[in-house]
């Protein structure tokens, strides 16, 4: 750690690199990743002094990389994960939990590199634990530890990635996933159709516009690089190379593959005549005739499979919406089969597409299982994972534009009182409209203002009050306001609680 | 860490106990506990033969009191959930999520004794974090960080403590709290009642039998132990023995105060006299009354407030489950007001009311949101933690009692085959349904049994099946079947949505 004469210094220079930008009009996210960073800067600071002053002031933060959900973010969380839920429903998956760590061992050796970013608990005598990193691992351990042989589950929960983030892109440590696998020795391509539809039904039901679901298939990629000339110990480094091209041009992906990864010119060229191919099912056809790969058991073999879960996903109507594309290789180890990602595609006013990023993806992983069980015993999986996050951001992002206010309380009456001392009144209606199942809510305060009420209610989006006054107690009545239109009505205080379902079922049918 | 060959001796003697218990016929927990220390230690043999021989086979098993939740428990789980967020919800709440770590220094200085449980984080560089211990500490950050005054807020997350958790009696490591807080400047105990009431009706609304809220003031026991002649240093760990009246007779306590606390024979006898006593609002009356009591300013304060709460509950008609106990005492350092707990009564045929322990808890707590704000400013709250865990183990125990089975799933129409060679007109059946927003599946096999289909909506309590077969198809219909009454009517194929409409609504109807 730096000391803290060095940290003060620091804290200057951001201080003064954050004022530059706000002077000059910077670019809100621009801003922000520098004020981030002079947070950081404080909060090592304030370290340093409890360090050696003990206790003291802090700064008041969050952990770098993760934030708080405010009630509006709440909100759009909530219907976003309901509407994914209900499509997961739809196709008959069981949920299940697992917790928030496991024994390290678990996850050692099932991340490659990324292994860096896996969060270590201290040890503190005991287990040696550490934050989950997804949640098929966890799932893969599940079926092992329980001996489960067939099940289709969804899982939507945080996980934990030491990676150094951009929030301003909306990525975090702690992020949501949101999963759904079919485990289970079934017949070839079947399970895996329905996760391409699953995939179509959500982002469809969530209203994200235009997107392509791109396929392809693991076997033809190990085949194409063996015709191609690759040695199969470089297959996985190629492939990773290969999965850069939806960010980096091909020329970039070839120099890191001649440069880096060590293959000839000659080799690289000819996977890139490859990887720059994509289309339907003729292009299935067309490379089943090509004169390398028809001779490539392995490029054949994944071939045929493409051409079968094609077939399949015309019976889906998920056909329109897919894309086979040879660049499609997908980061992690463990896919044996079938890998998909669909991409959100941006603008197309001006005639092109522009991807904005990856909003869900999945493949098939046949041997995880296997890795957890002491006989070595295999359960095929396959499986999707939702981009959630990336779904929160586009939905807070479409709310700020069209200023929508979002409610983040759900009542539906709120209990006012005209003059002073109608305290126990008040209590009472609560209680009794409470008891009826209206949700329902009053002043914190004995004596509060009419007007300071009512306000509550048009701030708070309340669509009906009932206010007490000394009068119409006497006359036996109560009114009811309606809060938009302010109309207000007398209503006898025996039936109120027969005009208020009316009422109330009215504004709920209001869609 | 113990070496290798220590370890398989402790390994050898456990499983010899588990050998015994078992062969004596033990009960399930004892047997349960003594599995699990066996585990531990092999787990531990593990740990210790990675160490020297790298990657190797591992015990499978969730980290030591942690516990995966299957779709059975989940669907209980839900059902909880759902019933006290639609409580919560009623009065009024939002929702907030917050990180599951915190700086450690957030966590720092507020568990007294307790943060000896507090989880850390390694070291890996950067902030040093811990896991959240509870909600109510994060939930006094947040409100400080972000500077808000007034809030009606629920959470509902995992909390961890490195208890040495007795799992058998429902106690983990990592459980849910599921907490409701009102935080503002607002007049006297008006949000408290509503807190007593919101347990109420969670606590009836699941239907958890007979229960007891007791109200206690930390005004009234500081101002009681003043008056005893306890001096004020004192006051908390003497708080802290009188929280441990509901497990140990007085008796004990009374040996704890002098033995360990260091009171006066007298003095914990003047106590006694207090912490025994619990009534309604009568007792509050005399208590004014009292010699001692009624010349201590704190006491008097506390007493009026109970005074004053008690007449809201009886507006919001939570008197009849209330109970003024002055034996009441929680544990937490920062309570500073009002505090309560509810227990559940356990079989009272014998006469007699059997505490089986506390269910909800909480209280005031004013002081918690200025601990955080640099300029001390204060936001008084208060709030109420559902022991959630404990009613899942309540629900559980419940349905295993009487033997329902839990639906894990929502499907409500199986689409089945009663031939080979019709998977084509399967998947555009299901296609179809689910674009209709059912929830339907079909086997993964091409070519599945009949009659292992129909098994298969038995057993998973499917509601219809759609029987597709050769003849129908050239009649242009389909065969459905009720799979409770195996009741078979063919319907035309073009009127099945609206034929499955009118069913599925039947069967949401019944209750």
């Amino acid at each position: 750690m730096l000391d803290k004469v060095k940290i003060e210094e620091l804290i200057k220079e951001q201080g003064d690199i954050v004022r530059q930008l706000k002077a000059a009009k910077e670019s809100k996210e621009k801003v922000a990743e520098e004020v981030a960073k002079l947070l950081d800067l404080k909060a090592q600071l304030s370290n340093e002094e409890q360090a050696t002053n003990g206790p003291q002031k802090f700064t008041l933060k969050t952990p770098k990389g993760t934030r708080d959900y405010s009630p509006q973010q709440m909100v759009i969380r909530q219907k976003v994960l309901d509407k994914v839920v209900s499509v997961f429903k739809r196709h008959g998956a069981e949920s299940i939990d697992t917790p928030i760590f496991e024994l390290k061992e678990v996850l050692t050796g099932k991340y490659g590199e990324d292994s860096k970013l896996i969060y270590d608990l201290k040890d503190q005598g005991g287990e040696i634990l550490s934050l989950r990193y997804d949640l098929t691992v966890p799932f893969a351990r599940y079926l092992a530890m329980n001996k489960i042989t067939n099940i289709k589950r969804y899982h939507i929960a945080k996980v934990y990635r030491r990676d150094n983030p951009s929030i301003t892109r909306g990525r975090y440590r702690e992020f949501y996933q949101c999963d759904f696998d079919i485990a289970g020795a079934y017949d070839p391509m079947i399970p895996d159709a329905e996760c391409v539809k699953v995939i179509q039904e959500i982002l469809d039901s969530l209203d994200m516009g235009s997107y392509t679901i791109k396929l392809n298939h693991r076997l033809l990629l190990d085949g194409m690089f063996e015709a191609c000339g690759v040695p199969s110990s470089k297959f996985r480094s190629i492939c990773s190379a290969v999965d850069k091209l939806d960010k980096s041009p091909w020329e970039e992906v070839k120099k890191e593959m001649i440069d880096e990864k060590g293959l000839s010119e000659e080799v690289a060229d000819r996977i890139g005549t490859y990887v720059r191919l994509n289309g339907k099912s003729e292009l299935v056809e067309q490379l089943l005739k090509d004169e390398k790969l028809s001779k490539n058991k392995s490029a054949v073999e994944g071939l045929e499979a493409m051409k079968l879960v094609l077939k399949y996903c015309d019976f889906y109507e998920t056909s329109s919406n897919i894309l086979f594309d040879l660049s499609l290789a997908r980061g992690l180890d463990y896919y044996t089969g079938i890998i998909y990602e669909a991409v959100l595609l941006g603008d197309t006013t001006n005639g092109e597409d522009v991807s904005v990023g990856s909003i869900a993806g999945g493949g098939r992983y046949d041997n995880l299982v296997g890795m957890f069980d002491p006989k070595k015993k295999q359960v095929p999986c396959v499986g999707v994972s939702i981009g959630i996050e990336r779904i929160f951001s586009v939905m807070e992002a479409k709310l700020a534009t069209i200023k929508e206010k979002v409610r983040t309380t759900e009542i539906e009456v709120y209990v006012a009182s005209a003059q002073k001392n109608l305290f126990e009144e008040r209590m009472k209606l609560c209680n009794e409209l409470w008891k009826n199942g209206f949700k329902v809510e009053h002043s914190y305060k004995r004596n509060p203002k009419l007007l300071a009420q009512l306000q509550h209610c048009e701030d708070q989006g309340i669509p009906l009050a009932l206010i007490l006054g000394e009068s119409e107690i006497q006359k036996g009545v109560v009114k009811m306001r309606d809060v938009i239109s302010r109309v207000e009505t007398e209503v006898e205080r025996s039936k109120v609680i027969e005009e208020l379902q009316k009422r109330v079922a009215q504004f709920n049918n209001v869609p």
